[in-house]
């Protein structure tokens, strides 16, 4: 895809905005300034929702978005009124500070559900977050690196897309992980800036279908977050539409879903503990859901994600997993293989299976399970359902951090 | 319960039942004798079905078991034409040295799967399995040993019930887990042989009743097996119906769920590398299917289950779980509590937190969670709906185990 090149930089390639972030200890806080952005919203579909979540959804009505606050260490979750309260005293904040109007403010947390927010420590970070705003790269990276968690790495990405008309638009964006990461809509906080001209109803069509095969295909633990938003704001400060006469250029579609999927496998590369990352790819299914099924099913089974993390060559969990997925299979037909960046090994061709013990098939097997990168490719035979899902391996860390998580 | 008495002894409790067990390394066989029983089974739903299941299934069309194979160390799956030959020249084996028509044997396996059947050793095991036949508890141990994988302890159960009529029957099952195990039918292999004389219709209503309230109901990795088989026999050496006019009297009913239950919780406090048990009770859900999606939601999250290992009171995690379980949900009047055997705290009480930080409700929830035994009570206050589920914490050593399995 010739017409998407991915450029450095993160937020600071988009003109008229200022990003900035703060941390003091696990409390960090980021700001994002994009006066009077067309808005859209993708959340999570848990049904115990979080304070900020609940206030940027109202906030979301209007379509406008001005800045965006963002904090870790607390997910201001099942905190009943005060959360709420919370929200508003920290918008009230950002408000005063930027002198834009409280209704143009969308507000995102990720940390500890059910604990009342740190408000004196958060309004602190908050200040100091403010005081920092800018639009260089150091800005952009202190953004993606206030939100973070238990993530080890900042997750940021900038593409710049020619449309089918010969111009030129960018879009940039970070994400947080990296535990409570399963797929069902958002699974994750992602704040993505265009400086395309669109409007909150395009961006919400095309974010949904974007988040459909980024982040919704991405699986750590299985586990739903409360506080789940990938907010996308467009500035126009480039001047270019990209929907004409109700058709959004395809090139931009094609840049939007590009930038949600690297964000989306930095995520799983980063998932917590991991060590490894997994793709698994599933052509021939009989439709589109049983594609999705099928490799979400892989990355997802414990059993599986725990053979790579031992380098271990056991496929069958491959299989077994596809079996109880749910979708429609048959076993006499199916081929499976693996793959690294050097190799690839059939393990069953047409239902017929190569990779017994002592075959050189289950040797190179092997050796492909214990690299950095594991794909497993899928060619179910029965259909045209296409679908990839990515995810890491099961490691002790991930039950070292999850075990001592909150103390 | 008054009329259920647990007895100690597994299948040498029963007449007319013979039973044994013999390991050489990671490969065992038990066999179970109970002539000319009716006989019927729960199996895995998984898609991808092992060789013995499809063997056994089309064995059970006619009701009638004899005797029962079981080996550990290959699951016999997704191993061609070869892998039902192998079942085939395993009941021979049985069928002559026993000398009972080959139709009437059943069998299972457990183990690796995508790996051929190393015949010659598991035959060896088998004929050595085949001289210890005997009736003795020291029989029925050796049986629930040898059908053990990864399992720390044999499992066994027995109990007397005494019938509305006075009259009383036994009944006595083994099972084995301890990976892959999740709810959706069978999740593991287990037997069970009652000496009342019950045909194999009712056998089957009967059991699938009492797996959907116990086997199903236990969450060790959320993976379900390809090999998942129970299988309950009646042998009739009581005497005594228990179906009276089209009615299978309710104490049997009741013990035999009280059997499956235990052998269920066995499974969940001996899952793989667990440390800790962990019960989920739910009442006051909208309806029984909400009930157990919540309380499977519970006891199936990864991010729990670290906590509990790590004694963690991060009970925001039990929102988390029961909100994107699927089941409906007012986080305004729900109650939550978390209890072990000596102590009870309430975190949420009708919508209200009450285990904020520094608050005694945490500082007890911190030593409930440090207990070998976790519970938590969830009332919903929307409806009738109840269930109960079992699980266990996830645990460096699951990571290890499942590391490693097949090398």
């Amino acid at each position: 895809m010739n017409f998407i090149k991915e450029i450095d930089g993160g937020f600071s390639v988009i003109e008229n905005l200022k990003v900035s972030g703060a941390r003091e200890g696990k409390f960090g806080v980021s700001i994002i300034l994009s006066p009077n952005s067309n808005a859209s919203a993708v959340f999570t579909s848990n049904k115990v929702v979080a304070a900020p979540v609940k206030y940027t959804k109202n906030v979301l009505k209007k379509g406008i978005v001005s800045a965006v606050f963002v904090n870790s260490g607390n997910a201001n979750c099942f905190t009943g009124e005060q959360g709420f309260k919370d929200c508003e005293t920290l918008v009230e904040l950002v408000s005063k500070d930027l002198k834009i109007p409280s209704d143009e403010i969308a507000i995102a947390s990720t940390g500890v559900i059910g604990r009342e927010m740190p408000i004196d420590v958060i309004s602190k970070v908050a200040y100091e977050s403010l005081s920092k705003l800018g639009n260089g790269p150091e800005n952009s990276l202190a953004a993606a690196k206030s939100i973070m968690t238990t993530d080890t790495f900042p997750k940021e990405c900038a593409v710049e897309v020619t449309l089918t008309n010969g111009k030129s638009v960018k879009i940039a964006g970070i994400t947080k992980g990296s535990g409570m990461i399963a797929p069902n809509m958002g699974t994750m906080l992602s704040f993505i800036v265009t400086d395309a001209i669109v409007s909150p109803d395009e961006i919400n069509k095309a974010l949904k279908k974007a988040a459909n095969i980024s982040f919704n295909m991405i699986v750590v633990d299985g586990d739903e977050s409360t506080n789940d938003t990938c907010l996308m704001m467009a500035n126009g400060a480039s001047g270019v539409e990209v929907v004409n006469d109700g058709q959004m250029d395809p090139n931009f579609r094609e840049a939007l879903n590009y930038l949600c999927i690297d964000l989306a496998k930095k995520m799983a590369r980063d998932g917590e503990g991991a060590t490894k990352f997994i793709e698994a790819n599933v052509c021939g299914a009989r439709n589109l859901e049983d594609a999705r099924l099928a490799s979400k099913a892989i990355i997802s089974s414990s059993l599986f994600k725990s053979a790579v993390f031992g380098g271990d060559p056991n496929w069958g969990r491959i299989v077994s997993a596809i079996g109880y997925s749910g979708c429609d299979l048959n076993p006499d037909i199916v081929t499976i293989s693996i793959a690294d960046d050097v190799d690839e090994v059939d393990l069953v061709k047409k239902g017929e299976i190569l990779a017994f013990e002592d075959t050189p098939y289950l040797e190179r097997a092997e050796k492909i399970m214990q690299s950095k990168n594991v794909i497993v490719n899928i060619d179910m035979d029965l259909g045209d359902g296409e679908a990839t899902a990515w995810g890491c391996d099961l490691t002790y860390d991930y039950v070292k951090i999850n075990a001592e998580y909150t103390t």
